[in-house]
């Protein structure tokens, strides 16, 4: 006999999914508000219990004096000699579903170079050129590191104890936290991170358990945003984990699957959510793109996927979210307590592994 | 062949509630915050993001320079011969669960009647002398109009319109809205109501979608409190509505059954969530005591159930629950879809009716 009870409860989960997501349609909408200013700490305390995408037009990160700040030589002035740590992939989709040498489905982790800020520079379009320029390596390059590259939360610590960055030369630019935020949240930035990249490199659809703040300081990212309630339209599979090496002989990169004992990754099978088709009819996805000088609130469980035009700067503040009250136990209702399928084999339902994360 | 699919979806709804009160309370547990003084607007609106009850030791109205201020001579002598409307039943409870004459169960409402505030005050315990007074009457009398009978929505729109109050003689005692809350929320209260009875009238565990800042003025009230998530434990039940009516030959009051057309009324069959064994094991009730000069913050969607300590003079504002975002569509999936059967006939699951409430 098949297991009656087990398929009906999913179908029941599912149901209740699906309506969780209508109703919370039904009230919101796509809507979205943009201000035209930051707000005060009352009205962004208010926009976090609401918890919807918002557009500010304004940066947390102060101008600076200088028409070429932020350019590829204004920072490659600053420290252009300096060594960072920086994701590459072959294909521009670092932390994402990609095809393995098996023709199977993993998840890939990026290969992490060490380079001199100039040569990593070299490597990304130029925002006037455009895509072709000379230098442009073969290979998909993006400072991505999200360790709180910039300010991590030892930075913010009583403790007195030292946070380097590999960005010490440009703290200077960038505020350590956005006070209308802290001052909302009453806690500081558990990260503040650095991104630079250019239009091959995308990062795949996924959440955080952050209240985010983005701004974009040069070029321009495009979110597709999805509110927590369409979770299950994004059809999470467990995925076996893999990472980008170099072959010692090619010198090309590889992705070498983990060991076994490394546990599954949940992830989204929809690797391309802007394609035609690749969300049910039940996604309702939201697209805000930020341009340089805006400011994007992405509250904390909302699903992005985001992309960038030519050479693009952007700085973000991860907050950790309101452990008390019920955001915390409706988020993990959403995600689910039972574990999906793999990705690669629907039928199977190993048991084993979960997310990489904590 | 009985219906296995909808004994399976009914088991897994009862299991989804479980789990949602259970991560819920190892989350919040039972503890609630108490402050000394009123919140600003910003730290009130991080509370109401989180959504537990707050004891404030402190009053929303102002003190009088005397030292008989709201005693019910002071009343009586600002407006004893206005006539005002009072909710009357022989045993205390208004709008709660009640045997009717065929002895099967109603949802009874109260009888209203017009009397002037001396006579009303006169009907009541007296805080000093307590239970037994000469004029106390055996019907158990409670100003509990909660129409905004100091203040409605209306006297805050700027359509000019009046405001008539039944209390219009003691407005000037009483803000007609919390700042620190309309700050916060942005917005005016829906209704300001005063509550005066004593410790013969209990209002029955219900919800109400409002964040509600309550202050008891003189006596004491005993709330107890469920979260959202707890509803489950409360057995909604669907009942016949009835209200108390006057006999014409002894005068006496008696419950009326409404005529079938008048919708079955939803409501908790647990009359008395303080008696032992009333609830399930997995019920956390939060007991608050509010003393004359206390505030209590009651989150919207918060069950809770008031008995009072003697003459009890309150006050309370209502504001509207935020409707954006998650808040709303939280509440109705906990309140549930399906309606529950019928209290009287649990077998019966008849369709009909529904909750008596906007
Ligand atoms: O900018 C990106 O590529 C991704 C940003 C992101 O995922 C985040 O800020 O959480
Ligand atoms: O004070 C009472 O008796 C009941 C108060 C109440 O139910 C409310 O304020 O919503």
């Amino acid at each position: 006999m098949i297991d009656l009870e087990g398929k009906l409860a999913d179908s029941f989960r599912c149901k209740t999914l699906k309506w969780l997501s209508e109703e919370y349609h039904e009230m919101n909408g796509t809507q979205y508000d943009v201000l035209d200013h930051m707000p005060t700490p009352l009205e962004f305390s208010r926009l976090v219990h609401i918890a919807r995408p918002v557009l500010i037009k304004e940066s947390t990160v102060p101008e600076v004096d200088d028409k070429c700040a932020w350019s590829k030589e204004w920072i490659s002035e600053k420290m252009g000699n300096n060594k960072i740590s920086v994701a590459v992939t072959p294909n521009g989709r670092a932390d994402a579903v990609t095809t393995g040498p098996d023709g199977k489905l993993f998840f890939a982790e990026p290969h992490t170079q060490r380079m001199t800020v100039s040569s990593f520079l070299d490597t990304l379009s130029s925002d006037t050129e455009g895509h072709e320029i000379d230098n442009q390596s073969w290979e998909v390059h993006y400072l991505q590191s999200q360790n709180g590259n910039l300010f991590s939360s030892r930075y913010f610590d009583m403790s007195g104890e030292e946070d380097p960055s590999e960005f010490e030369a440009l703290r200077e630019y960038i505020p350590s936290d956005v006070s209308w935020c802290s001052d909302a949240l009453d806690r500081t930035p558990d990260a503040v991170n650095l991104w630079i990249g250019d239009e091959r490199s995308v990062t795949s659809i996924h959440s955080d358990p952050y209240e985010n703040i983005y701004t974009v300081i040069r070029g321009a990212k495009h979110f597709t945003l999805l509110p927590p309630t369409e979770g299950w339209c994004l059809k999470e599979r467990r995925y076996p984990h893999g990472t980008y090496a170099r072959s010692s002989s090619s010198s090309a990169l590889e992705l070498v699957p983990s060991l076994p004992s490394v546990p599954l990754v949940r992830w989204s099978s929809v690797t391309d959510p802007t394609a035609p088709g690749a969300l049910p009819s039940e996604a309702h996805p939201i697209h805000v793109t930020v341009k340089a000088g805006e400011t994007l609130y992405l509250p904390a469980g909302w699903w992005h996927h985001v992309r960038q035009e030519g050479f693009t700067v952007a700085v973000n503040y991860w907050y950790d979210m309101e452990g008390r009250g019920m955001s915390w136990v409706w988020m993990n209702f959403l995600r689910g307590t039972e574990e999906p399928p793999l990705g690669n084999d629907e039928g199977a339902g190993a048991k084993a592994g979960g997310q990489i994360e904590s």
